[in-house]
C-alpha cells in the first residue's frame, strides 16, 4: 500500500508518521510525506527518529498522487477541500482530518469503534472524513451505554489542549508560559499575548473556539452537536456544549452529562464501558483520567479514557462522565489509520 | 471598628488587607493579623506595601479576641470550627470564609447582592458563612435572571485556579510548570507531581476537587449544589456540577447550562444582567471573560463577569453563560468584606 501524508511536518502528520512506524497499517508500501514548499526535502524519518522508510518531503505543488492507494490529509480544510477530490479522482482513498467534507450528506463521516458499517462499501466521492477530535472521545465514550437507553440529551463543556492549535500552539504556549514564569507574579492581561488562540492562552483560558455565529454559539460548538448526530445516527439529539481552550499541552477533557430515554444505573454503565473496546475505565478505586497522563504512552493514547461516572442526583435519566484522550492521536491520526484499516480490510478494498 | 484578620498571611488574607487598605470599610481602627506561631511577628503593611496601619502578626495561640468588633476568618475549617465560636462569644461579630458552618441551618450563608436579607437581624451564633468562592459567582450570575423565570436546573463545569489551594498551590503551579518547561517535551506523568493538588496540575487537569463520596460527587460539587440551594431559598433546585482544577493561576469559570421554569430569551438575559450591580456583561460584540484579564485589576477583580450569553439551540428554557470571577476577591475576601459591611450598616449593629 503506497500511501501519502499531507501535512506530514504538522503535529497530526507526525503522529501519523509515528502510528505507521510502530506498524499501524499492514502492508505498507511507499510513504509520501508533503507539506509546504518552505519544508520541501525534509528527512523527517531522521527527525522523528523512525525505522519506517519515508521519502523526503514533497512540496503541495510538486505532489503527484498517481499511482497512490491512500492520503491522509491534515493541511487545513482549504488545501483537503482544493485537492481532496483531485487526489480521490487520481485513485487513492482520501482519508480527511479536516472540517472539509465531514457533513456532506455523501461523505461518510467515520468512528471504526461507532459506525464501521460507513466504510462497507466505497465512499461514493473516494473520500471519508475523521471527525472533529473533540467528537470522536465524546461518541465513543457514549456509544456503547446506548446499551442503557438511547441518548437523548448531552450537555458538554470541553478542556482543550494548545496541541489542537497545532505546532504554533504548542509553541506559543511553551514560550508565553515561560515569560509569564520569568515576571514572576505578572498578571498583567497583556501577558502572553497570542495570535494562535485569539488571546493569550498562558495560566488562562481561552473560552471561544472558532468564530461564534449570530446566536452566539462557537463553529467548536457547532461540531459538537451536529457530528455526533450524524455518527450516532441520531439527527434529533439534543446538544448544548461550551468549547473552552486551556493551557494544557496535550489530550482534550469533556465534563459531559448525558440524559437517556430512560432511568440509568451508574453502575450498570460501568459495565458496559468496561467491556466496550478501546477504552480505559475509572472506577471508583482507579483516580480519574487526566491529559499528561492519558498522553503519556504510545498504549494510553491510543485510548479513550472515562473516569468520574456517576449519577446525577436529581435526576434518575442522566450520568455525568469525564472523558480524556490523546487529541493527536484518537483525535485524528490513528482514527485516520483505523479508517484506512476498515477499508483495506473490506471486500470492496 | 477594631477587627482580626485570622490567617492574615494566606492569599485570601492578604486580599482582605488590600482591600482594607483601598477603604472597603468605613471607621476601621485596629487590624489585628492572625497566623500560624511561625508567622508571628511579621510586619505585613510592610511586606504588602500598605498605607493601612496593621499590628505584627499574633500567632493563633496568643491571640486575645476581647474588644473586637469583627473577625473574618480565613484560616481553614477546622480554626473556624474550633475558634469560631470563641471569638462570637467574645462579641465579634464573626464572617467564616471557611465551610466549617455554611450549611448549619442558624448560621447566615450570604451573598450581599443575593439575600442581604439574611443579615436583617444579627446572627444567632454571632457568625456569618462566605459561600464558597464558586457558589459565589454562580449565584451572583443566575439571581439576576430569575427576572425572567425560575430557575430549575443547573449542570455546570468548573474550571478553577490554583490560588483556590492557597500559597502553596500557587508557589507549586509556578515550580512545576517551570520544571516542564525546562526539560523541554517532558511529558512523562510523573514531571510536576504535586502535593497540593492531589495529582500534577501544571498543563494538565485535576478532575475532582475535594474527597469523592460513594456516589462518585466530591466534596466541591456537594457544595455546588447544596450552598446555592440555599442562598437563592430554592431547595428543590436539580444542580448537577463538575467541579476541575486548571493550571490557571488565579480565577476561577464556570461553564453554567440553567434551566427556567418556562421560555427565556437570550437578549432579555443580556439586558437583565446589564442593570443588575457588581456584574460586568459581555455581550456580542466584547469578547468573553479570561481569567488574567478578570484579575488583572481591583476593578476588574471587584466583579463577576458573564460573557457567551446565548439560547440551548434545543431547548427554549435553557441558557448557557460564562461566568469569571477572581475567587481570592470576589469568591472571598471582598463578600466578606461586604457582609460585614452589611452588618455594620444594620439596624442592629
Ligand atoms: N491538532 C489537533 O488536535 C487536530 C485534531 C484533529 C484534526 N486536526 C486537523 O489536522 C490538520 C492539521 O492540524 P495540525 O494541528 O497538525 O496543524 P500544524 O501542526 O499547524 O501542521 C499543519 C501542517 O499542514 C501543512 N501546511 C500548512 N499550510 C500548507 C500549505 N499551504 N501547503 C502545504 N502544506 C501546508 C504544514 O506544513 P509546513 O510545516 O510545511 O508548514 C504542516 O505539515 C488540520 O486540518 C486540523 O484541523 C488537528
Ligand atoms: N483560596 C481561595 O480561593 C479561597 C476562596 C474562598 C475561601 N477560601 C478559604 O479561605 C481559607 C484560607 O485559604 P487560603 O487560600 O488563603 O489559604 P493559604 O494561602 O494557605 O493561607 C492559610 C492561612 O491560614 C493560616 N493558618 C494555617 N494553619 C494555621 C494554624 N494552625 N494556626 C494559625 N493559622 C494557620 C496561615 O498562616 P501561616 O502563613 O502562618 O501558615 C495562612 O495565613 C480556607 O478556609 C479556604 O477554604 C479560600
Amino acid at each position: 500500500m503506497d500511501i501519502a501524508v499531507i501535512g506530514a511536518t504538522g503535529v497530526v502528520g507526525k503522529q501519523c508518521l509515528e502510528l505507521l512506524d510502530s506498524g499501524a497499517l499492514a502492508g505498507l508500501g511507499r510513504v509520501v510525506p508533503v507539506a509546504s514548499a518552505g519544508s520541501a526535502g525534509r528527512d523527517l524519518a531522521a527527525e522523528y527518529g523512525l525505522s519506517l522508510k519515508v521519502d523526503e518531503v514533497v512540496a503541495l505543488d510538486d505532489f503527484d498522487p498517481s499511482g497512490l492507494d491512500l492520503a491522509i490529509f491534515s493541511a487545513g480544510a482549504p488545501i483537503s477541500r482544493e485537492l481532496g477530490p483531485v487526489v480521490a479522482a487520481a485513485g487513492a482513498l482520501v482519508v480527511d482530518n479536516s472540517s472539509a467534507f465531514r457533513m456532506d450528506d455523501d461523505i461518510p463521516l467515520v468512528v471504526p469503534q461507532v459506525n464501521p458499517q460507513t466504510m462497507a462499501t466505497r465512499p461514493a466521492r473516494g473520500i471519508a472524513s475523521v471527525p472533529n477530535c473533540s467528537t470522536i472521545q465524546l461518541v465513543r465514550a457514549l456509544h456503547p451505554l446506548r446499551a442503557l437507553g438511547e441518548l437523548e440529551r448531552l450537555i458538554v463543556a470541553t478542556y482543550q489542549a494548545a496541541s489542537g492549535g497545532g505546532l504554533r500552539g504548542l509553541d506559543e504556549l511553551a514560550a508565553t508560559s515561560r515569560a509569564i514564569l520569568d515576571r514572576a507574579q505578572s498578571t498583567g492581561p497583556s501577558a502572553g499575548a497570542s495570535g494562535r488562540f485569539g488571546q493569550p492562552l498562558a495560566f488562562s483560558l481561552v473560552p471561544e473556539i472558532g468564530l461564534r455565529d449570530d446566536d452566539g454559539i462557537s463553529h467548536e460548538e457547532h461540531k459538537l452537536r451536529r457530528e455526533p448526530r450524524k455518527i450516532l445516527g441520531l439527527p434529533g439529539l439534543r446538544v448544548a456544549a461550551t468549547a473552552v481552550r486551556v493551557p494544557v499541552v496535550n489530550g482534550h477533557a469533556e465534563a459531559v452529562h448525558v440524559t437517556f430515554d430512560r432511568p440509568v444505573d451508574a453502575r450498570d454503565a460501568l459495565d458496559v464501558l468496561r467491556a466496550a473496546p478501546g477504552l480505559r475505565i475509572y472506577g471508583a478505586d482507579d483516580g480519574y483520567p487526566m491529559p499528561r497522563q492519558v498522553c503519556a504512552s504510545p498504549e494510553s493514547s491510543a485510548l479513550v479514557h472515562v473516569g468520574r461516572v456517576r449519577a446525577d442526583p436529581d435526576d434518575p435519566c442522566s450520568l455525568l462522565l469525564w472523558v480524556v484522550a490523546d487529541n493527536l492521536v484518537v483525535g485524528a491520526a490513528l482514527t485516520a489509520l483505523e479508517i484506512a484499516r476498515l477499508a483495506a480490510e473490506s471486500s470492496w478494498a
